[in-house]
């Protein structure tokens, strides 16, 4: 059971975990340096620990222990009480949902531990909106997907504003790393995926069309700016798009993975 | 031609329309108050004015000016030229692309206007988040929407962070707030238009099946939280839903009106 520790002072060194949310770059050295990540709002702290990641400790609001009094039955990990304003002083933000968690990292798993089994798989170049890495896992999940492939500079998914958008679709969903940035797509090509790569290239054919009839399938999805890198796009098996109307901005990158999502889903 | 004014100090009164930009009830407030609204990044704002909104002044650092000189030739509202620092220290973040705009909200039109010649529309009830009223305007305007209806309490598509990300699509489609919540679904059936409501309830029949073969439509979407009040969905002629794996959260509402959005276009 995890044992209640009241804490005063923001200064209190026990609370390293959870200083100043806000600030991205400092928040990506600690977390890798220490090889942890947060958890926020009751649902979310919950589905880390059920999805078997470790925690390091717990911080939340007196008012908060109820809620997750099961959650901290099941742990050793200590659970610092503070008061609102002091999390705020922390943390650098209003905790609205309450609960904060610090959790361990794992080791990322093989490509072909994260494959086995797969159908449906996302794979995502470059997207370093955290919000996006979020929303897509969220909506693989919510579509049947069954893993997800990043790109060695694509934004990191345990991220606390990724982890919360995707309302913690990263702890079920199975994802890993690939170092192979050149070698991704025919990794999985190797491996009975065909690879159908999202673009506006005007030779590009519609989405439902591309998956249609395919068994092992890897949607492959480029970044917010520039979208898809020319190696990724020659490199895939096929090449798809969204019919828009002209003359229009393309849609954001969450959207156009939700539309091919679902589209992939019903092939 | 925008006369450019240099502004060195930050309690200058002229700036007052650019105060405190994340203090989000301050600025309802204040944009409320004074009919405004502001559109930020060069390629937004430049938008705003094409779409005819009158300027009511400019805010940009020294090096943005170039970018938008011809906005600013064609402009009667003065450009003041900030150090970033001072346009930090007034907005209260650091304004990544530089420019800002003060713009005149113009009236709202009326249902009929907005609806004249519409056939797809999209209708958001209680949708508060602006994150999720500009991805949901951008991408109806990708996928070929005419218009937008939104309920009495919708965010402000006009509110900085929605007009950042739907991409300026708020100038280009048109819109209107009803303020009649009780009848909004009635006056758009009796226009022509097939209401089809988003929802999870278990005997709706899948989206591309209730829009197959329809002509004018009003794809109804739900708040973030609890979906559609029991009013609209029971007012509204058609039910429909996305099909998602068992036991997962539902799509966020963005995602869901990408899907749901494509479908229709599809019909």
């Amino acid at each position: 059971m995890a044992e209640l520790i009241r804490v005063a002072d923001g200064a209190d060194p026990r609370l390293a975990d959870y200083r100043d949310l806000r600030d991205v770059s400092l928040r990506k050295h600690l977390e890798a340096e220490h090889g942890l990540f947060l958890a926020e709002g009751e649902k979310v702290v919950r589905r880390a620990l059920e999805a078997g990641f470790p925690a390091r400790s717990f911080l939340m609001a007196e008012r908060w222990l109820e809620g997750l009094a099961d959650v901290l039955d099941r742990s050793d990990a200590p659970c610092f009480v503070v008061e609102e304003k002091l999390a705020e002083e922390v943390t650098g933000f209003h905790v609205h949902r309450g609960a904060l968690a610090s959790l361990e990292r794992r080791p990322l798993p093989s490509l072909d531990s994260v494959l086995a089994g797969a159908r449906s798989v996302l794979v995502l170049e470059d997207i370093v909106d955290h919000t996006n890495v979020g929303a897509i896992f969220r909506s693989g999940a919510a579509l049947g997907f069954d893993a997800v492939l990043l790109s060695p500079r694509c934004a990191d998914p345990l991220y606390r504003r990724a982890v919360k958008v995707g309302m913690g679709a990263v702890f079920s969903v199975p994802w890993t790393r690939t170092s192979d940035w050149a070698g991704a797509l025919p990794a999985l090509s190797e491996r009975g995926f065909t690879t159908v790569a999202l673009t506006l290239a005007p030779d590009a054919v519609p989405v439902d069309r591309a998956v249609a009839g395919l068994d092992r399938v890897a949607l492959v999805l480029g970044s917010e700016g520039h979208g898809l890198s020319p190696r990724w796009e020659q490199t895939a098996d096929r090449r798809a798009t969204i019919p828009m109307r002209e003359g229009i901005d393309s849609l954001n990158v969450a959207a156009a993975t939700a539309i091919a999502c679902y589209e992939t889903a019903r092939r």
